[in-house]
């Protein structure tokens, strides 16, 4: 279906090359200011520099709470000769920041003096009517200018408060208005226009029909700016029609100083922006080889740059973060700023393609000594993903992958504190670890709980590797009928481990409501209509389900669907709820929260694997806190169903 | 002048400990959401949690632009044996995102398949009208739900997408609204009422008398409360009456969550705050054992927070920051966020109170490899400290001072890459350097000059440590006559250094305008009504002094003020306005920007000492740049007065 349009591969830095000159070439430059009010300016860009137009302070002002004298005056004055001066006439109370009264050039502490009356007899009256006068007496004599703020002690006309192109900060407020202004001249913000385009797509909040997409890009782009300090114009999502794409575009080139259409940017036969874009200007790179991100439109309409960014979300967020905020820094005359990086050691092996530049999304938790960066699902489907991750690893395009423990290097997304305290999870998923991890939020608000879900084997196999501070497990062991210890001594048998019980919980086989096709036990999973689908080798689920393929003498080699695995109980939920299969093992609270029917076969144990070592840390030991003492927690995953929390927080075995 | 209210001086620790039991005892606790719609919530804080309240797609969909097909019809599907699928019928085109048809279960990538004509003969018809019918060819089978989008693949129905005290970010909004919402349930934001006291103090733009000060402490507060996410209400300046102070808390407790009064925090006779608050409720503490900041009141007013701070903007900044900041993340049920930090070596000893905790600000640059922190002015009014600072180093309470070289943790109040790019220049001042920073800025807004002013000697010391990249200095060897390169042979011979001339200037003695005391010449220095302001020794304008006192043979004795040093020629002029001295050696610059008259004495060189080894350094060469060939920074210059910038960018000498 190709148009004649064909995607090109140049590499991510030959790209970004390309867009630099042109900027260069198209002269775009700094906006022009605006004055605004000093008070409001917190983060924008200045636009020319601020000299002070007057001193602070203005006069020689009091820096004490004190009496204002003539330094000369108290020349001499010790504790053996101590001196008086008269107060009203050798001397002045003041307060801090009162101005010095002309004619006196220095200040006494109040803490420093001590007032006596005295007969004003030696001024030689000898009158009867003489009066009580008030003296200050001191013991030190003053030094020229002491505990005065002098003029322009902090600012001094003329001098520069702040140069053209920095970024505000509230202490320069202060400054800006202390040295005589009251208005600032600030970047106008830059205006970048973004047009949602595909017919399949609609606003959040209309109704829904099969093959509508929620317009939801255009959101997460125009917070983006508004991080930058730009400001957005969304437009109304356009139809694939070439003349209203062309029609936005010109109207997005009268409006802003960038325009960014997406999506469309494809080779597909709805991706008509290169079409629109060339027939109105110019695509000067089209196809940029980097994953996710490839279908990325360099263009250049009537004096104005034009971007078209892939659809799919993670690719919108990587590549207009790229190549929209190199046009927003060029406007606002700063600089790109550099990501914020940490390193941290690859938890697994990654592969990557040859030749193609990719970001990774990782996951970071802090491990002991160890920050370890986990992988997070590739989609670039996958927003979650985004939510999820940490931070990104970029895989250069020279490399086939990185291998496990390898040092990354991982430009974050989230705060570096809120990493060092998030208490890793690995192992058997749950749904009452989303509870906890939202429950500890809500409580210890620094702290949170990072879950991956690899199954009860991997989480072990996480611990011992000094991945994880603890793992979600409920491996049976057959012989012995027993729970966890088993599996716990076999591979972790050196290491300090509690192993504390979250749940019992309810496994069966979930169907889809109204169990039309009236599955009823396991041997029906073999019937000729049926499809099944599974968990992942090494979940206590596949365990279970394989356990009970042995006992009924059942070969998985008869069920259809049995190779395909699920890495969660909801992902199970969820293809049976959308047909793709008919049935598949998980726990009663998955087909709750989709709505499926439930044939309850086993009641398990769910427990938590801690290091011991890590017990004691901040973050960890709030989590235990939780389990064992909050009873919100343990309504609300009650409140799940089918579960049993009466051994919540309970102690079974320690090593 | 007390007042009966003493001032405690419990350690900083102590008053937190009070303040954070007081915060839990009166049950401050996060204030309630209001539903703003989801594209509105950047930087909010999430109220609840937020959950799915529907599937991301809610269909299957196609992920590629392809075919979709049953996949048991493509079995068998090889090179050798292609198979085709009936277009229309056995596969139909759909483009990415699009939903896969009812009956429909994968989907073969548009590159993967041929399209075919073939007249229906094997179909079996032998019509003569039989027609030409579209097919796919394949050479490989499709596996089941291949380049599939499945329900929920990246957002399940029901699944936690952002915990309850979670900080929105841009990918939150879009997966919120991919999630079926369209508003999101944000904390309120916390209201802070700041209530500028003191009858000295009047609004920014009002007219100015002695005594008078500008109010830009309150639009300090106010921008660091919105960087923190809160919103704040600021009261007209309050005048020191008791009773207006205490209508003004009344109020402010009426409207805000927290009621700051800034200031008369301390115990001078205009210190009311503390009385007023102690009147209506509960002073906790009065007192705090921190430089700068001491005066601190903590407070609580009829179950509202009350806080007196320091009127000194430093003092406002540094106690604001701690006492208001916990407030304003109790109710945002938020975390105390950790400050950025950078470990640095002190370039210079400082000695400390014992028994005080000292917040010093410092600059911080990197110069090869040692990040160099050098303190700047301590005064608490001097709020150009805190522009000019990158940052605090706490120096404990129990520490008499720190030792140069000493390695301190800075907190950081600038960017790390900002910090990283910044050029250091320390030794003499000249007003060009200010210039010169702000066209660096201008041009190159990644990078920073920092220019630190302790004479050249101590430039070229500055280099020698290892503290620097460049030094201004403009030393005059008595016995050859030449400028610099003398003094850099002797200090630093063995090290590469190039010396680059950036100006020739005026040195003179300046006065205030219309000379009223007819200084003529440096013998006039004697008079008994002439009061001199000197530079600090090891400054080139200095020895300039020196030199002509010895060639006049004159004694510095008989000189009225020698003792009193400047570190600037800015200081020097403002010495000379305010009416400090009557006259001291300067520049012609600083005397034009004050608008003082001047006595030419000399044509001096001034030059800049580079270490070679950084020359190559891109913010070095670009500051180097621009002194060699920016001719609107040439022209600048020039326009400042007394300047000579023939020679500029000329390199004299090289080692």
């Amino acid at each position: 279906m190709s148009k004649g349009i064909y995607l090109d591969n140049v590499p991510l830095s030959e790209a970004v090359r390309k867009w630099r000159e042109k900027i260069k070439a198209e002269k775009v430059c700094p906006l022009k200011s605006e004055i605004i009010p000093a008070g409001q300016s917190l983060g924008r860009i200045t636009g020319e520099a601020i000299f002070a137009k007057m001193s602070s302070p203005f006069y020689h002002a009091s820096a004490m709470d004190g009496y204002a004298v003539r330094f000369a005056d108290t020349f001499g004055a010790s504790e053996r000769s101590p001196k008086r001066l008269h107060l009203g006439k050798q001397a002045v109370y003041i307060n801090t920041g009162d101005p010095i009264p002309d004619a006196f050039n220095s200040v006494i502490m109040v803490e420093d003096v001590n007032i006596v009356r005295q007969r004003d007899s030696e001024t030689g009256l000898q009158d009867v009517s003489e009066k009580l006068m008030e003296y200050i007496e001191i013991i030190h004599s003053a030094t020229p200018w002491q505990h005065v703020r002098v003029i322009g002690e902090d600012i001094v006309s003329t001098e520069l408060i702040v140069p053209e192109n920095h970024k505000v900060r509230p202490v320069d407020i202060g400054a800006i208005i202390s040295g005589g202004h009251t208005t600032v001249p600030v970047r106008i913000k830059p205006k970048i226009v973004l047009i949602p385009t595909g017919s399949e797509i609609v606003e959040p909040g209309a109704e829904l029909r099969k093959g509508n997409i929620i317009e939801s890009n255009s959101f997460i782009l125009s917070a983006l700016v508004q991080e930058w300090g730009g400001e957005s114009v969304r437009f109304k999502p356009v139809p694939d029609k070439i003349s209203e794409i062309k029609k936005a575009i010109l109207e997005g080139c009268e409006l802003g100083d960038l325009v960014v259409v997406n999506a469309g940017s494809s080779a597909g036969s709805a991706d008509l922006t290169a079409e629109a874009i060339s027939e109105l200007g110019e695509v000067l790179q089209h196809g940029i080889n980097i994953k996710p991100g490839k279908p990325v439109i360099l263009g250049w309409v009537r004096n104005t740059p034009v971007l078209g960014i892939p659809g799919y979300p993670v690719s919108a967020f990587i590549t207009f973060n790229i190549f929209a905020r190199i046009i927003v820094c060029a406007l606002q005359g700063t600089d790109l700023p550099e990501p914020e990086c940490m390193t941290a050691k690859l938890s697994r092996q990654v592969a990557s393609s040859l030749g193609q530049e990719e970001f990774l999304r990782v996951k970071l938790g802090k491990v002991g000594e160890n920050m370890i960066a986990t992988p997070v699902s590739r989609g670039a489907g996958v927003l979650m993903s985004l939510v999820r991750a940490d931070g990104f690893v970029r895989i250069p395009a020279m490399s086939e992958g990185l291998g496990a423990g390898t040092e990354v290097e991982v430009e974050l997304l989230r705060e570096k504190d809120e990493i060092d305290n998030t208490v890793v999870c690995i192992g058997s998923h749950d749904n009452s670890l989303d509870l906890l991890a939202n429950v500890l939020k809500k409580n210890y608000p620094g702290y949170s709980l990072s879950s991956a879900h690899v199954g009860s084997m991997g989480g072990l196999i996480a611990l011992k590797k000094g991945e994880a501070h603890l793992a979600g497990t409920h491996l049976l062991d057959e012989k012995t009928g027993e729970y966890n210890v088993p599996y716990l001594q076999r591979l972790l048998g050196d290491r300090g481990i509690v192993l504390m019980n979250l749940v019992y919980r309810q496994q069966g086989l979930m169907v889809i409501r109204g169990n039309p096709k009236k599955i009823g036990s396991f041997e029906d999973l073999l019937r000729e209509d049926i499809v099944f689908i599974n968990r992942q080798g090494g979940s206590g689920t596949r365990l279970l389900t394989d356990k009970y393929l042995r006992e009924k003498n059942l070969s998985s080699a008869d069920i259809k669907g049995y190779d395909r695995e699920e890495y969660t109980h909801m992902g199970v939920a969820s293809a049976i709820l959308t047909g793709i299969a008919d049935t598949g093992m998980g726990i009663l609270a998955a087909a709750r929260a989709l709505d499926l029917d439930f044939i309850p076969l086993a009641r398990e144990r769910y427990d938590l694997a801690i290091m011991k070592q890590y017990m004691d840390t901040k973050p960890v030991s709030a989590v235990l806190r939780i389990i064992r003492e909050d009873n919100d927690f343990r309504r609300s995953v009650e409140d799940l169903g089918g579960y049993d929390v009466t051994d919540m927080g309970k102690i079974l075995y320690e090593s």
